[in-house]
């Protein structure tokens, strides 16, 4: 079959490679119908993370379930599916505490930019969709996988309620589904930080009410400024920089809540600072499993479409284009059809 | 009148020092009735926090108004009342939110081991009690101007739940008034992290079931054990160090809480080992006055004791041993009768 392999920062390349079998019996193998390229891949892409030997890449999927090993009894061939890039048995302890991204038999997707795709621990990974979805509804799917359950996840960790402000920090496919999340939890003002036209404006599709387009310090002071000088009650950290913290720690109010999904890379958070600030602070891998069902209803009734983020449609074949695009911002979010 | 004045690490004397009087209409004056020594005044005591020019110690307090300046109409003079070790004017959104120790018009308190003591915003910090208390609850209405409150404060930011298991790091006064707090908020299991005879003797009588003696990794290891392998829902982390951070953290379960309210010593927090943890953290100087109502009422009605943190009661003149006593560990607290 053909499937991504990255050989080096920059170096991306659609290869045959042999078909994934079935290993263990709570594997299933699924016929990929759309992937796509994440914000996080391109950490390795761009040579922020070491790439080492060639490897596969990807984590985002939706499919049709062509095997499945003797343990899974969950999803059957034929049935159209939906995973986290996490994957997880759904029964341990932290999972049945909602914690599925941190499965004590937990293993991160990586090789899902490939026409099949291997689905360890299938029976509490892959949901089911009662019907195959028409062809619009796939690209809203697909980010339920990852980037929409990841701004969810933002939002629920930066506790969004009805009525509360939030702060978006980060304006890629999770700080944009970050806003989706926010206004479905009822934020009734949602600050978007972004300086990128294309992006504002679907920040502002999605719900956001107000754009702050400073960062750093000036951004803090416009946000402070947005909210009555006490600051956000949620904000929603969806970047990972030591400056995108900051700017969300310094954004919440004494009592608020940040949520950080953006993966940290070289960010260390002051004891002292983090004390007198009263923020309350919680992140991780996004327990994607946890809402897909709640989600994939959404999506069905047409209450939201995270699909938008895609704005670059390529074939399979084409994936390095798609890297770039995202690398050079031409695009938001690659979608890709193998 | 006469006051305590730290010199130098290590040298804790009592003056002869101006009465204080009203010097904002927003001001109280009381007489001390009984004050006492903090942990935290040993950091100073210590060396390990700046000394700077001499200056006067303490901030924790119950007394008697004496006199009240044109703006404070909630306390009157010959009231018995308790009040908060940070004022605030229980009005600004910060207060309202529920956070009074980060009020806009925030004084921490300083001056409180003599005989009277001048209160900033008072009328948004004292709470009279209905009557004058017995002797014997003076030890206990006292620590609810700081311990107690403490205490209460890391359990509600741990997420303390009713049949929920908590973890208490540390074994002083604010340590063992989290594990009343534990206990009230309905904790089934409470696992109190000590290795001193005498604390533990405490522990046991406020609520823990469980203790641990170990520290760092070998602590943590004990309390995974006793929690199924996955740590426990709740963490109070009362010391402040890194190390009792590190303990913390790790004790927690994916998804749990640890709430901090040893004020943080050097303490770094890695951003990606935090993420990866899925724990919830939240810290701060614990906004007392919010519980100061309900904490009364628990003391009045007997069913809080946590004036038995008291193991050493002294005049004020003899503060110094007070200190010293606390230093070698030889005294929980020092309780101090002007």
């Amino acid at each position: 079959m053909r499937a991504t392999v990255i050989h080096a920062p920059g170096d991306i390349r659609v290869e045959d490679v042999p078909e994934p079998t079935i290993i263990a019996p709570t594997d299933a193998i699924i016929r990929t119908v759309v992937t796509c390229v994440c914000g996080s891949d391109l950490w390795a892409y761009r040579g922020l993370e070491p790439v080492g030997q060639p490897h596969p890449m990807g984590h985002e999927y939706v499919g049709i379930v062509e095997e499945v090993g003797s343990d899974v009894t969950s999803v059957r061939p034929g049935q159209f599916v939906i995973g986290s890039f996490a994957t997880s048995d759904n029964t341990c302890p932290n999972c049945l505490a909602g914690y599925q991204s941190n499965c004590v038999h937990r293993e991160f997707m990586s090789t899902c930019q490939a026409e099949y795709i291997r689905i360890p621990n299938a029976q509490g990974t892959l949901v089911a969709t009662d019907e195959h979805p028409a062809d619009e509804l796939l690209p809203s799917l697909l980010t339920l996988s990852d980037v929409m359950g990841t701004g969810w996840y933002a939002a629920k960790a930066a506790e969004v309620r009805p009525g509360s402000t939030a702060v978006v920090v980060g304006d890629g496919a999770v700080g944009l589904s970050g806003v989706i999340a926010a206004k479905e939890l009822g934020a009734e003002r949602i600050i978007a930080m972004s300086r990128h036209a294309d992006r504002q404006k679907l920040a502002l599709e999605f719900g956001a009410t107000d754009l702050v387009t400073e960062r750093g310090e000036e951004g803090v002071a416009h946000v402070r400024e947005l909210t009555g000088g006490v600051g956000a009650d949620s904000v929603l950290e969806c970047v990972g920089t030591q400056e995108s913290m900051r700017q969300a720690l310094h954004s919440t109010r004494p009592g608020g809540n940040v949520g950080f999904v953006g993966v940290p890379h070289d960010v260390a958070i002051d004891g002292q600072e983090l004390f007198f600030s009263h923020v309350g602070l919680r992140g991780g891998p996004a327990p994607v499993r946890a809402y897909l069902p709640d989600l994939i209803q959404r999506v069905f009734d047409g209450r939201i479409n995270p699909g938008k983020v895609f704005d670059l449609t390529l074939p399979l074949e084409q994936v390095a284009e798609g890297y770039k695009a995202m690398d050079e911002r031409r695009a938001i979010k690659t979608l890709l059809t193998p």
